[in-house]
């Protein structure tokens, strides 16, 4: 097989570990020089194949290649894009092709969730209509959690981590303080349809009567009366109350309870706001002295505290997906088989993309206690091993040390494009 | 001298450090077993004390006690409770007095801010008065950082290194999004008064251009046209703006920007908003996407990233509480004073509390920047220090390992008294 160049993008929300996927990635390639030239990075996701506008990865350095291990968010911009069907919108792929033809690339690498699965698998589908031959590999990223015929995704595992940390110190905080003070705290954590982070604040509490007592899934109807029975129960048992709820908490009549009633670039509503809606209910209700907290970004982004299996998984995806491409293995996606609870065993897999894309893999109910207000030990056992060890960054001047890349443009062979 | 007890407890918001700080004390007691009898802990700070429900942490195991060090929020409980004046609530504070009669407390230690300076105080002048002979150290704690006579306070270098560290992670978050998606970060910070929280954001920025971009402190009124106009320079000279916002910004009326009408137990007005608030100011007027987090009491609590400088003097300073207590300094305060810059050196002073009490120390003019919205070069020479390094605590199955202590409590001799 002749030399070809690769083309890796970054697409979607952006994770603590999505660069280690990437770092890792371009150190595969590089790895053989034989088979794979450049890796040209797409600047702000696919948005950079269709402008031509590529990113040399060649010109960083080993090491600097080598901290994107450590540094959070995406190191060459990542983007809300989604590009249309390929019924209606053949030019768009068909531009791609084009520019992937304009620079040799001859690998496709897209590191994202739901979305760019069904990209990827479209520019594959394409490329053979076409008869240009490229092998597109998903690689997968997301900090929901909700990507099928993977056991997890890299990305969760670290905003697990973080939301389960935070809310056993922000539990520890207001048991000290609800005497006089604060009686209920609320976490609003990320997760629009799929509950796993609202889960994952639940191993916060490993005895009765610990943080959190209550969570709020997307999956379950928010049922007003029983959750304010529950929240005065829980406040004159044990003094006070910490709940976890999810930003895609919804009603019965199926609207979320946050709706800001703005959309992103995938149609999707814009939310934020739940937790201190819910905090406010509590107070209104019952009179108890409240404090909420909205972690957003802050918990994607927490590399500080990632989990060392995240990290370990992200790193696997990027190299395996580079010896998928490799093995001529198209349209396909690395995944994370579990092999074992306890001890925690996994390998790296593959998964068709055909079944992957548009698919979103919610919490199981049997994940979720009877009540709808808790994890079980089937949901424990499955998520604990992903937040197991830590991973820090350097630092320098008491701050992580975070890679900023040169990122410099590839000199353009394309007339402009716009999108 | 002979042999008598100590008292000691927590008062107001706790911190991720004030229980090492707790721990140093109780073990710098046990090494004075000639002078120190048991220390008696308050159950929910003063209240503790007030109605006799004292916690004899002689049954504390040593290693319990030593894990006291790396475990956030307060131990044995904290409350927000200001004792009243000396002159019209006298009976309170010879209550106090009768407790620790009854249980011969011969030291009293009070681990708290401004308020508590004050009633540790009047508690040093009753026991004069009413010729009951106690030596009442204060020790200081606060996130705000606002106590006078100290270089800084234990438990804001910790608050300060995880608001910088969390603004570094989130602005490299949405320069990631910035193309297509979110262009405004805002990140709402505790300090009513003091803009000492909101400034350590701004380390997170060392060169231009870096996240955050702006800082609105609560000593500086609010501009809202120069602050608008702001955003919209920098987000198209750097794609992005992130903002962090303290909760207690003013406008120009002197009132609090999100006020939300209710009180806690000092009077204080209970915050909690502005983030959201400025958000959706920059929306309405510039039309970009935004983000908004409010860490609330995740930043407080966040012991998994507490500076090493911070534990190290929430260290010393209960040690030193001892030994002031053990060498007669009556009325006093342990403080901290900084030798040089750079390199940091420090050690422990002492300040007498008349001079304490009641003094809110907030941000010097020079501070902060003339536009209002960075801090200088001075700023960051004093901020710098008090983030340097980092102190881990141990983890087991994925979470910080804190400790819980028994908290057994000691018989009653008196009769019951309501508060």
């Amino acid at each position: 097989m002749p030399k070809r160049n690769a083309f890796y993008a970054q697409s979607g929300g952006v994770t603590a570990v999505i660069n280690a996927t990437a770092g890792a990635l371009i150190e595969a390639a590089r790895a053989h020089p034989d088979r794979i030239g450049k890796v040209y990075a797409g600047r702000n996701g696919i948005i950079g194949a269709l402008t031509e506008d590529l990113i040399d990865t060649s010109l960083e350095s080993t090491n600097d290649i080598a901290r994107l291990r450590h540094t959070p968010a995406g190191a060459f911009g990542s983007c809300r894009y989604k590009l249309k069907s390929l019924e209606t919108h053949r030019a768009q792929y068909e531009r791609l092709i084009e520019v992937f033809r304009a620079h040799d690339i001859g690998y496709f690498f897209y590191n994202g969730g739901g979305d760019s699965a069904d990209t990827c698998l479209k520019v594959s589908q394409l490329s053979a209509a076409m008869g240009y031959p490229i092998v597109a590999v998903h690689v997968p990223k997301t900090v929901d959690n909700d990507l099928p015929l993977t056991d997890c995704c890299p990305g969760f595992g670290s905003v697990a981590k973080y939301v389960a940390v935070s809310m056993r110190e922000a539990g520890f905080d207001v048991a000290s303080m609800a005497k006089t003070s604060t009686k209920v705290f609320v976490l609003e954590v990320m997760g629009r349809h799929a509950g796993w982070i609202t889960a994952a604040c639940g191993l916060a509490s490993e005895q009765a009567g610990e943080a959190p007592h209550l969570l709020l899934f997307p999956e379950i109807v928010f049922d007003q009366e029983s959750f304010l029975a529950r929240v005065k129960e829980c406040v004159e048992r044990h003094g006070y109350c910490a709940i976890a709820v999810s930003e895609g908490l919804r009603g019965a009549d199926g609207k979320f309870l946050a709706e800001a009633g703005t959309m992103d670039a995938f149609g999707h509503a814009q939310l934020g706001g739940v937790g201190p809606r819910i905090a406010q209910l509590v107070s209104e209700k019952h009179g108890y002295k409240y404090h909420w907290a909205v972690a957003d970004y802050l918990q994607r982004a927490a590399r500080h505290i990632a989990s060392k299996t995240d990290v370990e998984q992200a790193v696997a995806v990027g190299r395996a997906a580079v010896e998928l491409a490799l093995a001529g293995k198209n349209a396909v996606m690395a995944s994370i088989v579990r092999l074992a609870d306890s001890p925690y065993r996994w390998e790296v897999g593959v998964a068709e993309l055909k079944d992957v894309a548009n698919v979103e893999k919610k919490m199981p109910r049997e994940f979720i206690t009877a009540d709808g207000f808790g994890i079980t030990e089937a949901c424990r056992a499955y998520l604990a091993p992903l937040i197991a060890g830590e991973d820090y960054p350097p630092y320098r001047n008491g701050l992580p040390d975070y890679v900023r890349l040169k990122n410099v443009a590839v000199v353009k062979k394309l007339a402009a494009y716009t999108i």
